[in-house]
């Protein structure tokens, strides 16, 4: 797999996972969407779905990684030349910007209507369970739509929960063979992936919004910091190591597990 | 593949995509139905099984496209004859009035009791954000049952969106291959595809409706123009340009993208 | 396929999917289910994965059937030998009623709680749109877990819908190749016909609950009419013909049209 | 298949499972989670992504019964040798465990909020219907989230429920062929069995919350009356019966009926 190859499906493939998986937070969240207020399943479905389209997509060229977390696992199995990590990271993380970019595009109308409304500007929630942790800037109004948050900010658990969850993630990609010719995601392992995802976050995704994917969460929240929205409140930079870190040791666990328990 | 290959499998196949997607929005929209207010969740669901079945139909007949976009998208890549286009076109064109009439034959009590009930017709909404925009009819009150509507009529976000949400659809449709013979969605790119649309429904339909796809607009209002339904209102013919540029547009752009990027 | 395999097949198949399809419709209805109101895309997706059970189980078996009107549309289109329907019809007669008795007993404290309830028992709702309709027995209580019944009583369109319902669902079988050795459903045909069951139900289960088949409503209410539970009031025997001729049409339509258009 | 494989793919598998499983249960109950109140469709999701991911993972190591019904039933067939039961069963029950401790460790924070929350505390219900039930300790607030128990206690009924889901269960396993070396769920067979999960949740899961598998209940019973959680109340002993004489009768007449009638 040459370079540019690795480039092109990996920027495209994760610029549509964004934007479909950030389209879905959009959508529900953001005043006159027709999706407002859908629920916890849309949100997962449309994330499973947005998986779906970018490992589809991306997985004849680059393998449709997407994810660093999965990168990872798959440079420990043996899957991914550790030579070729760099080039990978570097196109998820620009195409999980673009992504994150045209979800703005795509919602630019709501994005105003909503962060101009005194109404939701005015509700906007204290955090609850704030007082006994450290210091955290309050999260901006829309920041969910790009980046992920703890429910109760507890550092130990939030990395914890992350590293669970990815490492279900990653070993699930690892068990469908990626070594055949290190060409990633067939059509049916795509779809079973997705569905995983979906699954990851139906189920474990309560305590921390699973990032489970450190561009995901870093490329649009970096977006949201350079976004000119009015009244958009905090990047939130103090959790941001959180959705990095954990999925991270998620995919190295996992890498290390297959080789161990699989092979 | 015969012209009448192409006629026959198009027009069945984008009347059952009108017949099940039209068929959704009648479900959930209309007084006296069972499945009334089922939610976003059901309408991006049957749109999606919509898709799959006029797909699955189609799909060894005439390969499928069922849309104006998709058959653009394909000239552009190689896969169909430009001189195939206007059969496509029409034969599309023809099914999705076919179908949009079939869904007031199955739900034709449903529109005469939700066309005739006074506090239906009293609590038609005012379009939020009108008073700053050109001024546009107010759209009927089944008409979101044959076509797409803005949340915040801005042109410019209006086209973009469906631009960016036809580019993901196209370019999945191109990605599964549809140069091997020309013969378009098998079986699990059927399903594949349905998925992607409705996660593209989750994701980016928020703004505008998600037609991503010109006749499943133009079709269905063209019969709600034509069929004698009460106090129905206006077919909103000042949107009408922007269901079928966008989706062009961004079939156009897949089909160029795919061809620098994918081959 | 033996005359024994068929009676087997189609006996468990159809009673599987009865089991699954009404007792969703319980488990949503029902006092004292842990489902009650889990609303429509439940009763769509659980009666999409009985077909997919169903379909599975006896696919090997019988082809799968499970369905009067795709047996005829099957010896139609020449699938099926005409001398194999009435074992075909038989079967599935017997196994949609073995699978209603089967819901009962999964189900059977909770029919008692709800029927015995007297806020339930009073609260049964009078069946509007009744006054301009011929006499009709106003429906039990837990008549809707066994049989169908339309939201508004007018036999023209009811009989419409479940028609245009059955062709598209026929249609779809059809186009799978049962002719490949008359086995009926593949893995992945079980899935598709599943997904298009769910698909169908959303789009076009509004007015009429879709029958789709006429044992689905015909072996269910038989056993409502025998079943000794308290208050449960009238079989509705009058609606009885609707769901058992519309299907039956349907199948007959597909069957004919996928001749003509798609040999 | 190696004593080993089995003890690896059965332990990995079934906390996988149980991660997931257990984790839907926990997102929608606990105070403080994105999920709360998602509703049955999560949870009948949830746990149907989470039998297709541990059947994933499991699959080509050991089969991925993950279920002592499953394995009785593979017994029973021929599919499985007798002698490995007692590994397979073990190791499902040690992988139980595992995946509960593991809910319990990504919920932590939840778990905590939930339990020390004095209107949560205040309001748990008196199980209805128990007055004229043998005396049974009041279920703990979050028991649900670690084992199942019924709307109505009925042993009769309950039990026969469970019979009755877990031979639609065990009978679509073994129908896909399982005794093609063993080797068990194929990627497709793992998509269609939880799938046929969500099925059995959707529309029989009502009275008993759906065991269908004995270490699924007994695992993350054991560690609910082990681990150190404030107010968690009684582990519910008495039903503790139930949820594996079910499905292990269920189990056994479906491998019985399996090998009387579909081979």
């Amino acid at each position: 797999m040459s370079s540019s190859d690795i480039f092109i499906g990996e920027t495209i493939g994760t610029a549509v996972l964004i934007l479909l998986g950030g389209g879905v937070c959009a959508a529900v969240t953001l005043k006159r969407s027709k999706a407002k207020d859908a629920g916890w399943l849309a949100i997962t479905f449309g994330w499973g779905f947005a998986v779906l389209t970018g490992a589809y997509l991306a997985g004849g060229v680059s393998g449709a990684h997407l994810n660093p977390a999965v990168t990872l696992g798959l440079a420990i199995e043996g899957g991914t030349k550790w030579s070729d990590v760099p080039i990978y990271l570097g196109s998820q993380l620009l195409g999980a910007m673009i992504g994150a970019f045209l979800v703005w595009v795509a919602y630019m109308g709501q994005f105003k209507a909503h962060l101009t409304d005194p109404e939701i500007l005015a509700a906007q929630p204290v955090e609850e369970g704030m007082v006994d942790q450290k210091a955290a800037p309050s999260a901006g109004p829309v920041l969910g739509i790009f980046s992920t948050g703890p429910e109760i900010r507890n550092y130990v658990q939030n990395v914890l929960t992350e590293v669970i969850a990815t490492v279900v993630l990653v070993l699930a990609i690892l068990t469908q063979g990626l070594n055949d010719g290190g060409n990633g995601l067939g059509t049916l392992g795509a779809l079973i992936t997705a569905l995983v995802v979906v699954g990851i976050g139906l189920s474990l995704g309560g305590p921390t919004g699973y990032a489970i994917n450190p561009v995901r969460d870093l490329g649009p929240r970096i977006v949201h910091s350079l976004l000119p929205l009015p009244n958009k409140g905090s990047s939130d930079w103090t959790y941001a190591w959180v959705p990095i870190v954990g999925p991270l040791i998620g995919g190295a666990i996992a890498g290390g597990l297959y080789n161990v328990a699989f092979k």
